[in-house]
């Protein structure tokens, strides 16, 4: 048997009809292999937000004005927002980068400070951000997780702030899977029928106003600096051999940048949920991702991450403690069908 | 305002767009109902598990011999079943009772002796109870739920370990909702398709075989003794004002039999995950359910009530924890849409 099928066979053999754990005993197998061990562990889980403004904002595609965006930013600082409290829920290591918030934090505040540019150029009239920029941008997302790596991290989520932001994730999502605009684009954090309608108007002509060829291009020209930063930090995640725990429809805008750019990565991705925004179920497919949750939830920060933790965890629960059926004394089905005489005696 | 105008203010009013957290607001709003408080808690979550063994078992609708009934007892109580594992993940305080098995535990095992009968009748020549043997189950399973109450418990979830337990589940179900046996028969533990239509076939001249009126009497006809015992705990649970957590396609039956009994019950239950047997879809339809978890699972035994406990703490912890707009001094998008100049400025 090759390790492959050790792996299986050790799922296939606890004390439970095979298969009966569904999407655990892929997540058991999925992180086994990743980890190349029949006895994998999730150790020093860490979340890292990256936060950064975003010039389309100036054209009304969000309900919130990015002021919102450094208000959340001290929010998340001063521990009272969702990340915060699903993070401390179960032991995630939260750090929180401005990698490009158009504003001056204080001295003292707990916050990484990596900004590169006080928010990309307006999409509608510039790239987003030169390829220089986006390169900086993803060394800042490396950079973060080499330092959790370091402190024996081995499985991490990324989290985003930055209003306007699924206007970016909207056109790389059509950048890079040819999804039409209109399923591409949703409403965010609260945009009505009209706002939704506003949004796309702005993305069409933001989208055939550029002209790129390469995944990189593409991530400089539509995305955002948090956006890169999360495909830097997956690249490097990848890289290192972590479990990365997918967010939902912006960080997955990362995720998906990083994919284009090396499909390996997904080997060690998990999609924590499906986003209620339409686009996400597109990246999903296009990735051949496997959500965890199903919750409806749209809230970003990370926080359908931190939320899917303990049912990860689960599925190692479930491959490492449960009794085999030879432990167990427990007649295994096959067994049973192959000599019901014998053991029925 | 009255009492769920101000839980539904308090959960919109946290730092996130309005309905963000999706299926996690629905949960607070029903915990706070069921607690009559803004600011619920889970504690002592208790797991009772009842087993039991059934007389149509002899009629191959089972891929399982009947034994293996007992030997998941002992593979329970020795710690090594997935019901254990993940009731200890979570801190679950586990009990198994048997109200039924067809085997004579050793003394000195940790199994609550509540044995009524060595299983049920063959359903397909007898009622599976008489009434007085579905009311002793019934007590059984209250009694157990009055225990975990007086040592502080206010959430519980139920198991079921009995072979051949699909088989009195879709009666149930089918008597209930009227759905058509094909949908309510599935392949259980693992049928292949000959097996179904067998099953199918079992239970479709068992069902004829029988006239019921009432609720209670469906139940002890076509039910089981962990179904009875589950149904008379469910009642109790909802008398004491518990939160329940339901699991599967069985113990949902046993849900379903008290639901019919008071369709007040469901104020009180959360249900856990949509199984993969197809009927469990068919019982949250005619409960107006909504699953928290949609993870494929059909391992039964309680599990996917303890898999789901986290997800359900994390609604109380973003609305107990999280800060509202004003603590966070974050705007508001609604007020922000009122008065941009003012706030802009």
């Amino acid at each position: 048997m090759n390790f492959q099928q050790q792996l299986q066979r050790k799922i296939d053999t606890r004390t439970k009809p095979i298969g009966s754990l569904g999407v655990l005993e892929r997540l058991a197998f999925k992180i086994g292999s990743i980890q190349k061990t029949l006895t994998p562990e999730l150790k020093n889980p860490a979340m890292i937000v990256f936060a950064a403004d975003h010039g389309i904002e100036r054209e009304g595609v969000s309900p919130c004005p990015r002021e919102m965006t450094w208000q959340m930013v001290l929010n998340f600082l001063r521990g009272g927002a969702g990340i915060n409290v699903f993070c401390k829920q179960h032991g995630f290591n939260l750090t929180v980068v401005d990698v490009g918030v158009d504003y001056d934090f204080a001295e003292g505040l707990n916050v990484a400070r990596e900004k590169i540019a006080r928010g990309t150029e307006n999409i509608l009239h510039a790239p987003a951000m030169s390829i220089e920029t986006c390169l900086k941008a993803m060394e800042v997302g490396a950079k973060y997780v080499r330092m959790e790596h370091e402190r024996g991290c081995n499985v991490i989520g990324f989290g985003e702030m930055g209003i306007a932001n699924t206007s970016p994730a909207s056109l790389l999502l059509h950048h890079f899977t040819g999804a039409p605009l209109e399923i591409c684009v949703g409403p965010g954090a609260g945009l009505d029928a009209k706002g939704v309608e506003h949004k796309l108007n702005i993305l069409k002509r933001a989208y055939a106003k550029h002209k790129v060829t390469t995944p990189l291009e593409a991530l400089a020209t539509y995305g955002g600096l948090e956006i890169a930063a999360i495909a830097g930090a997956v690249l490097e995640a990848k890289r290192l051999g972590m479990v990365i725990i997918a967010d939902g429809f912006i960080t997955s805008s990362g995720f998906l940048s990083a994919f284009e750019i090396d499909h390996s990565i997904i080997d060690n991705v998990i999609f924590s949920h499906a986003s209620k925004e339409q686009g996400h179920q597109v990246m999903l497919a296009h990735m051949k991702g496997e959500p965890v949750l199903r919750l409806d939830l749209r809230l970003g920060e990370g926080t359908g991450a931190a939320i899917a933790y303990p049912i990860i965890q689960s599925a190692l629960v479930f491959l490492n403690n449960m009794a085999s059926f030879d432990e167990a004394e427990v007649y295994e089905v096959e067994r049973y069908r192959e000599t019901p005489e014998n053991l029925r005696s």
